[in-house]
């Protein structure tokens, strides 16, 4: 996906409240100035995550600072696993396992701090609606079909503590044939390998990095272990809107399953702001 | 005021917004990077109404629209007066006409395009809860009594339509010993010559250009009379954000009039967001 003009009003507004928290008050309005101009010129063709990384890099640059969300991701998945032991016996005694699991995955994609704020972040309410309400764009039936007979699956993770409630949907899936990527290094509040040991991901499912450190799914960053499983998965989910835009233009096919948390991407896909999702991308049809 | 670095990301959303109402789809992209670096070299002590002027007369240039909220504002003129009889007589028939009609005044500071949009501006619930809570910085008891034996009263207008609750207030003070002014050319959709006359304010006081057409009374860039009138006044009534911003450090007294509507000023003035405030700035004490 391109980077629409409101990506870039988006962007400036995560550079200034990114740096109100971690950058001495004398640097940040040259801080800003930087973005600015480095905003001024980049390649608007190119996905909006591709200039978040750039900008989260000038932060590191900065202030040494590798990991800006490091306690926050920490309290997300600690408060997901409290949720776990609940939510995984909602799984097993509903009516449909597979359904609500997944469900209960895309509602976890709430947790994104390239949108929301703690204040605006209501995990329990999420999942509420999300395990009732339609889904705006509904292809839970095709995913499932596809992967009946599916021997690798590959799992594009999103955000830490998100990751906690993908465990119960790869569960689900079959952890056994499931490979799950995640960043390569911490960028917003993505998760990375660390993330996927707190959240106990790695004793479900093979986790690796992508070898991405955008927050997203640039192929030509990803590493060549990733891009050959990407490319001979029998399946690829992908979650939340950092890997939708990056990869909603891809060669394969791929089910992208988010929450549409901004009125770009929710104008991209055509459904209202704050919508659960299940995508078929498929070039081939 | 300075321009903080919110107020950059809030300038940079502006921009967003007015190039998808009034900028042809291909010339979009260049404008908003021609903003972004504009922004990045501006003089971040100067007030963001400076910013804001620059802004606008870029889109001037590049559209040839002078004035990209005229229909707005003829409809919040109209949309004013048709509430203006209702609001008459709750002013004849209260208990203290001087400050309902003053409430009034404040809550009309709503209808600002700097800062909200059609849904979010709800004139009737602000008239209603202006007439009842608190003000968070209250020196109203201190503008009346200036009031009594003032003989000259510079008036600073904000927005069109407010302006229609501006008249109930000039009125009060007294119409005859007041000056009110806006701005010299349309901005936004603050009030102009053509506003006072549409909102009928010209029937009620002397109106006066200020000179200035940034959204706010730059000094420098005002008219000599105006000038003359803002030093030889007894009082100076300010109404609205953009007012405050460009001469909160002033070096005559003033009492300001407005409703708090972004964080910035809040913080600036130490009130929650969407504050009530009669502010006295008196550089003597």
């Amino acid at each position: 996906m391109k980077t629409y003009i409101e990506c870039i009003a988006c962007l400036v507004k995560q550079a200034v409240e990114i740096s109100k928290l971690h950058i001495p008050k004398d640097s940040q309005d040259p801080f800003i100035r930087d973005v600015l101009v480095r905003i001024s010129s980049m390649d608007y063709s190119k996905p909006p995550p591709v200039m978040a990384a750039e900008m989260y890099s000038m932060i590191k640059g900065l202030t040494g600072i590798t990991d800006p969300y490091e306690e926050i991701k920490r309290y997300y998945n600690e408060k997901a696993l409290t949720l776990y032991p609940e939510l995984e016996r909602l799984v097993a005694d509903s009516e449909d396992p597979f359904e609500t699991a997944l469900r209960i995955a895309v509602a976890g994609n709430i947790i994104d701090f390239g949108i929301g704020t703690k204040d605006s972040i209501q995990i329990r309410a999420t999942i509420e609606t999300a395990l009732k309400d339609r889904f705006a764009i509904d292809r839970i039936h095709e995913l499932r079909q596809r992967l009946t007979d599916a021997r690798l699956v590959l799992y594009l993770a999103d955000n830490a503590g998100e990751i906690v409630f993908d465990r119960l949907f790869i569960e689900q899936i079959g952890a056994g044939r499931v490979v799950c990527a995640v960043r390569h290094a911490p960028i917003i509040n993505d998760a990375t390998l660390d993330d996927a040991e707190d959240a106990g991901l790695i004793n479900v499912c093979r986790v690796i990095s992508s070898g991405c450190t955008a927050p997203g799914t640039l192929l030509p960053l990803c590493s060549q272990e990733f891009k050959d499983i990407f490319e001979s998965a029998d399946v690829v989910v992908s979650k939340g809107q950092g890997n939708f835009e990056t990869l909603n233009q891809s060669d394969r096919d791929i089910f992208f399953l988010f929450m549409t948390k901004c009125p770009v991407i929710s104008r991209e896909v055509g459904v209202p702001v704050g919508s659960f999702v299940s995508l078929h991308h498929d070039p081939g049809l």
